[in-house]
């Protein structure tokens, strides 16, 4: 069994839908935002950085996306998450993963979290009006050529989707254009009537 | 044969040492930040980001730090960078990994880099100023329980040691205490003198 710690409307969503998609014996822990329940010395000794995703495993709790992600690829190799006896194609989803984890998801941020990075309002403020162009540059490498069609890595479904779906659902809030986005839109339209982003959705509602 | 796209004092010195104690045969190109070659249109044809690393496989080209990483411990098992056969312990490395990638070193960046985020100079000075803050934060909590030590993940040496190292080399740049940091700064010591790494420093002078 595994326990999942998530926040609805965050990157956890990601791992949320791999849980389903590797076909895991999970159990779900909200952590409440809105009450700042990540920063509470209960859930500091689940994930002393006190932020979501975490993931309670029979040999310890694991954090961050990108090796969440693979995590369960690895874990579960009958549903074919990953490629993984091939390194190569493994570091091209590790590579693309890392991407939105360290770039688009950080771009993202510096509008509800600028305060990690300047205490000045104003300064705050001049991190947030960036927001659309740092979000939307990431964005357009990944429609130039990241993302290489249908799924991510191309024909087969991996780690990489949920994840880029994940972020994608915050294109219109972070005001980037998303009509410049055709392939980008097509992809996050196939993943959200598949039956796992469907469950993960409706147990995150 | 692998050709390796680095800057002097950048992350890319990470997959330099990995690509030392992997015992990889390969060949370095210098990209010249200091006339923006990273922006130029024959860097871009190997890696559209503008950014270094990038390394040229066999199979393509792969880029972000904590992927390479992982793919140099998967393509040279018989160096022992990594636990391959074991998810958990895998995704532990992963996990220290990504979060270098995506807090530490974008923590870090917002002294150098502010221009990514905001374009008003006053606040690319708040950022900068509060870069003693956020990457000392970042350090305390390796400092507290990340890094196991001696190595980062216990006894044995991994992937995660000269990622480490190469991100504790920026902590005086950064503004940070490294008084308060005792075990960091043994581990950056021990790393220090390593063949591995004296000869990636070496070939990066």
């Amino acid at each position: 069994m595994l326990t999942f710690f998530f926040a609805s409307r965050t990157c956890a969503l990601a791992t949320h839908i791999a849980l389903v998609d590797a076909g895991a014996a999970y159990e779900l822990r909200r952590v409440d935002f809105a009450s700042g329940e990540q920063q509470s010395p209960a859930y500091r000794a689940v994930n002393p950085k006190g932020r979501v995703p975490a993931l309670v495993t029979p040999h310890g709790v694991l954090t961050e996306t990108p090796a969440l992600l693979a995590y369960l690829a690895q874990s579960f190799p009958a549903a074919g998450l990953a490629p993984l006896d091939a390194p190569f194609a493994f570091g091209e989803i590790q590579a693309f993963n890392s991407y939105l984890s360290s770039t688009v998801h950080v771009a993202h941020a510096h509008g509800p979290r600028a305060n990690r990075w300047a205490d000045d309002p104003a300064a705050q403020a001049a991190m947030k009006a960036k927001v659309p162009q740092s979000v939307g540059a990431a964005f357009a490498l990944i429609e130039e050529g990241l993302l290489k069609g249908p799924f991510v890595m191309g024909t087969t479904y991996s780690i990489a989707d949920p994840y880029l779906f994940t972020v994608a659902r915050w294109l219109e809030g972070d005001g980037v254009d998303t009509a410049r986005l055709p392939r980008v839109m097509a992809h996050r339209a196939m993943m959200a009537v598949r039956p796992s982003v469907l469950r993960a959705l409706a147990e995150e509602a």
